[in-house]
């Protein structure tokens, strides 16, 4: 008989750990529903040619495929077996694990682009699957959590995420946040304008590292990257937009000549003038032409959320994309979306000790059970605490309380109605406060008053 | 570029049918919470190891496994093609997909028994997964809603099932249903005193048709089964049994020589019995003898709910298992539980009518934008209704009212506030009533009062 175990880098979520994560769920989809997004859940499996080809060579390694049902192997000729196991996949097996919400959200929009309301704002609130080595912080099964518009290209969709930020993050306790905001077409700008166009990518890692190794090293680093001395210094400017007064200014004087860079500045400029106009005080937004994430399908604005003063990685992203749909054979609809990552906002509430007291959805108050006598007493009592929408229970079996009030402390039920007797002859029940030790006696009704 | 589509066997759940079916879990989860169960969430996938041999030899075949990640052929020899795809599977498969909530429950209890507060109370309220044939009404992925008590062998479990069942289905409108109770010692008792030990299955399959095909039919069809002239006929009261005044007692007058047939209406008694004392008025329950479920598990009570007046299938079902963690070398371990089947139950809901109105989660309100300046004065307004609470967005693009109008109208948004010239210079906005169409002037605090 072997020992069961957990599939590696999968988790149980027990009560203690289900009423934190809820009270971060329930919070992002009260704040998702004020904004007018309404709820989508997908299958937790897809169609692999909904999947493959969607998040690059290395993506479709990290799904998880499902093995055909029945006899899979019945038509596989020998040649089959000998060509690798990648041609041999697909003819074993048909489905995938959903690897992210973007994709099944915009097979969705595609299936049902005849009936949706547009634009079309959704949440989606699921596990995502990935194949990917397990370690710290990095699971095969983990949720997320995102918020999409599709069918506008209006920027307020995307200061209206700016404040969905604004009112998640410190409903949550997280106060000392930073929304990272850069424009996919500044960095085409930039690219441009140095005479590296395409090279976004490499050039926005390399520069990321400034505050940590400092301006030289930068430069020695992108000229390991293969950028011409010219490039280099062309991008002189970059170093100092971080201390420029009005880095719109300085960014609209370096970038005058590109169209594009204008281009995307100017919405820049228009997401800080709406998120002004929608009255937020003290944005905690912060301009970085340095964020370079999704560039393979970002177009438009790009986020990204760190929480200070924790060593956690970002705990939000997102951005403007124009294409969601063209892989489907739907171009032209643009979108823009977040997606907040629950796990890493758990260790941060975590670590910062801010989750609030008392989050356990369990019990309120256990009756205990002495002898028989007491247990038909407390079943005559039970349904009346249950009424009043107390969440309550009779210890089922009559041993010893020591053992019924253990089991009440390690469920962390505040309360024990102790039954004996007195409190049979009387009708004042005791009423044990597990925390402090008090015992009152008191009438059910009154017991109901004190602790509903 | 082809048209996507879902995996066959499953669905996507938009808006509407969201707010329905989380309408079920809320109420579900509420009173399993009330009862005192704590929630649980396992993981999707599970190792094959335990999930094998758990569910006969039809649920190993009706498991989604897992193709392992990587080259998973490159250590398969000739042979290994050629033995079949059952061997080859677990050559090249280590995980499967949750196929229910009692296995994963039981690896759980196993792998926690040092630290569980035991009696174990847990509700788990997630999906499951079989490669099932798709058909009307059954899915591939579908959710399961289940409650159990382990590490207690005590009768208030199964009364408190019951009344739990009496809470749910009223609150979620079906107040005409049925829980049908049966025993399995009873049935073993039955099967012993007619000298056809270990044929409860059969036995009760043929009782069952009793109704619908009269008794001489049902005792050809016992024949047919293999049962004796001598057990037909030793079998003749249980056909008076719906029509005794006192089933009970007909029952006891008639395995009174089968000590586990009495055992078994013992237990039944004692659960009537609690009912009574949990003060529970006219309790929907009803002894079926001919219940027969999940009889390779179920040692003790055994329990099936209608929706009477619907076509539809049983709605809950469950039972005592005396051996749920024996499988994984954990004996002794007494439990009983519920499962309730959320497909089923919106299934009655929507034929019955029940779904209660305005269940959805959408916007109550949007603001209208007829230009810039309309739309700068709706950003400073919006803000004030998200902070009172109400569910609101302002419409993205200056296009024409009617295609705003519309968008309303599909996201059913039951207020729009249209802001003019007028509007802005007065600072009274016109609400507009969608269902009604009626329209009035009111201040922002007015419109908030109004629909808040």
């Amino acid at each position: 008989m072997s020992k069961p175990s957990l599939a590696r880098g999968t988790r149980d979520f027990g009560p203690e750990q289900m009423a934190k994560r809820n009270f971060i769920f329930d919070t992002i989809r009260r704040y998702f529903q004020r904004y007018g997004f309404l709820p989508l859940e997908t299958p937790a499996f897809e169609n692999l040619s909904v999947l493959m080809g969607k998040y690059g060579e290395e993506g479709d390694q990290l799904l998880f495929k499902i093995l055909n049902s029945g006899d899979f192997s019945s038509k596989l000729e020998e040649k089959d077996w000998n060509e690798g196991y990648k041609p041999l996949t697909s003819k074993i097996s048909e489905k995938g694990l959903r690897y992210d919400l973007t994709v099944p959200f915009a097979r969705h929009v595609v299936m049902n682009r005849g009936t949706l309301a547009m634009p079309f704002k959704r949440y989606q609130i699921q596990p995502v699957w990935r194949a990917d080595r397990p370690q710290k912080g990095r699971y095969r099964e983990f949720y997320q959590c995102d918020a999409d518009v599709v069918g506008t290209d209006s920027l307020l969709c995307e200061a209206e995420i700016v404040l969905l930020l604004h009112d998640i993050l410190p409903e949550l306790g997280i106060t000392d946040f930073t929304v990272k905001i850069n424009n996919r077409k500044v960095l085409t700008g930039i690219a441009d304008l140095i005479g590296a166009q395409g090279m976004e990518g490499p050039l926005c890692v390399a520069i990321d590292k400034l505050d940590k190794i400092g301006k030289q090293k930068v430069e020695e680093e992108l000229t390991d990257r293969g950028f011409s001395e010219n490039s280099i210094t062309l991008l002189a400017p970059v170093f100092d937009l971080s201390a420029a007064k009005d880095p719109f200014l300085a960014l609209k004087n370096w970038l005058g000549s590109s169209e594009t860079g204008m281009q995307g500045v100017a919405e820049l400029e228009e997401v800080w003038n709406l998120v002004d106009k929608l009255g937020l005080k003290n944005p905690k937004i912060e301009l970085d032409v340095t964020l370079a994430r999704g560039l393979s399908y970002y177009t438009g604005a790009i986020f990204e959320v760190k929480a200070n003063g924790v060593q956690i990685g970002s705990i939000s992203g997102g951005g403007r994309y124009d294409n969601l749909t063209g892989t489907f054979g739907v171009p032209g609809i643009s979108g823009v979306g977040i997606s907040l990552g629950v796990d890493r906002i758990y260790d941060v509430l975590e670590e910062l000790n801010l989750f609030p007291q008392n989050q356990t959805t369990s019990t309120k108050v256990m009756l205990s059970n002495f002898d028989r006598q007491a247990f038909e007493y407390g079943l005559s009592v039970l349904p009346k605490l249950r009424l009043a929408g107390i969440n309550a229970e009779l210890y089922p079996d009559s041993v010893k309380l020591k053992k019924q009030l253990d089991y009440a402390d390690r469920k962390n039920i505040p309360y024990v109605v102790l039954i004996g007797s007195d409190e049979m002859g009387s009708g004042l029940l005791t009423l044990k406060n597990m925390k402090t030790g008090d015992q009152e006696k008191l009438s059910v009704d009154d017991i109901i008053a004190r602790i509903a």
